[in-house]
């Protein structure tokens, strides 16, 4: 199979040539000359911030853990865009309080997280990591393509970039489910458990609140991407045989700052050197 | 500070444009073209790839756990172009013997790992990794730098990629250990506390095993890369006030396969899901 790597999706790895632009650095420009976000435009930028970071957390775990060396690179590539993406959010989210990325990342509380109830089920086996990216990269794919669009340069600009790379996180996914749903017994059934652990936190993603009113023309409408999503997912379904069970079941409510005391685990591994040395250098 | 990051690097990240190569299929095709390894150049190149296969273990940990964002970003990177130095060589090992890459990195038990005891050295705090990778980074680029005239082609072409790389891993890590070395006084104090710990295991790196003997020409000879080592090491001193103490005072033996518990659970962590599932698919 095909494997996403930054020089498929990227261009030569290794390449000391024409281009040395840090696109991140790019990003952080784009935030700054475009002005600050309004807080409701920093609400909706903190959703899909702290879905990548969440996101980008769990995949980093599997560097050297994939079942494959292969797949440790993929998985540690796709964990990179999406902490990029994140930066690039919470950066612009933070212009509307004065406050940096970092800021951001590690001095927030898990109620004031706005990641879907989705980023943050746990890693689980490989089936389990699979199955939510699958989900996440097909929500993702449709938003920021949607997103290029929104009438805020910033967030179009910064959709622009991800929509590029997920396009790539997408397509990799897709074919692990392939080869998980149509290689072994022992694959395709743990393929169908984690479907039955993750599916009902997929629901979360497609649900409009009412920040979404006040965002008009700025945000993507989360209700409008679930057709889109259910076409992909069914023409999986039909090609693989694998049953999809509701995607409605769980209570969710991230975008409210509702989580899990996985977020709990994760914020505090992620949080603890930051506030060790509050104000410090390092 | 500067960052370390595939743009740098790499060339622009997501761009699309003129070169698509795959380098890591270019190193296999390497290997494939110009043959295998004899048993004592494939255990020669386990030495350089197990030890870059776990320092990328280690280093990936710090995915959004790092003290900033933007070091999560630089961080796994340099364990991404880890993973890919330790890809080529444990293929090109294998190739003495029949074996892939992944039944080197999961089928092999802790005593046939070759790595040297300062990469399973704890991630610690975040003072000990950049201590550790401070003592990897500038031994490899001295290594690599002079690998490159090897008599044999594939570990000359493997190391005349990685001495690109290796060189922005070694002023990163050089600019961070200046950074906490001249920060507040708890860096500092952290500082020393973290060479206290890892330096006894850097005297490892320039032991001449029966090994080299057999390898003229071919390998880069240990304790050949001693005196270079130091005078960069005294110049950090120097500069910083920094106080390195006797560099060999651990047993050692790292490529006799004699090894802490520290690598016991990384393997563990590395190998459990490979062989959970002998010869599955995933």
């Amino acid at each position: 199979m095909s494997t996403y790597s930054p020089d498929a999706a990227h261009g030569g790895h290794g390449d000391h040539g024409d281009i040395q632009l840090d696109e991140l650095t790019l990003e952080e420009e784009i935030v700054r000359r475009l002005g600050d976000a309004s807080a409701d435009t920093a609400e909706y930028a903190l959703w899909l911030g702290d879905d990548a970071l969440i996101l980008a957390q769990q995949l980093g775990w599997w560097i050297s853990r994939a079942p494959e060396l292969e797949e440790d690179v993929a998985l540690g590539n796709i964990a990179l865009d999406l902490l990029g993406h994140a930066r690039s959010l919470l950066s612009y989210a933070g212009s509307a309080s004065g406050r940096s990325e970092d800021d951001l990342a590690y001095w927030r509380s898990e109620r004031e997280f706005r990641s879907s109830q989705l980023a943050e089920q746990p890693n689980g086996d490989y089936a389990h990591t699979i199955v939510r990216q699958l989900a996440a990269a097909v929500y993702m794919f449709d938003l920021y393509s949607r997103l290029r669009t929104s009438s805020d340069e910033t967030l179009a600009a910064i959709a622009a970039k991800a929509v590029k790379e997920v396009d790539y996180h997408r397509d990799h996914t897709v074919e692990w489910f392939r080869r998980l749903a149509l290689g072994t017994d022992e694959s395709r059934r743990r393929l169908e458990v984690a479907i039955g652990h993750v599916w009902p936190y997929v629901g979360d993603l497609f649900r409009d609140e009412p920040l979404i009113d006040r965002l008009d023309g700025v945000a993507v409408r989360p209700s409008s991407l679930r057709a889109r999503f259910d076409v992909v997912i069914d023409a999986l379904a039909a090609e693989t045989g694998i049953t999809f069970p509701d995607a409605d079941t769980a209570r969710g409510g991230g975008r409210r700052g509702m989580h899990s005391e996985n977020l709990s685990i994760l914020l505090a591994e992620m949080q603890v050197l930051a506030r060790e040395h509050p104000g410090a250098t390092w």
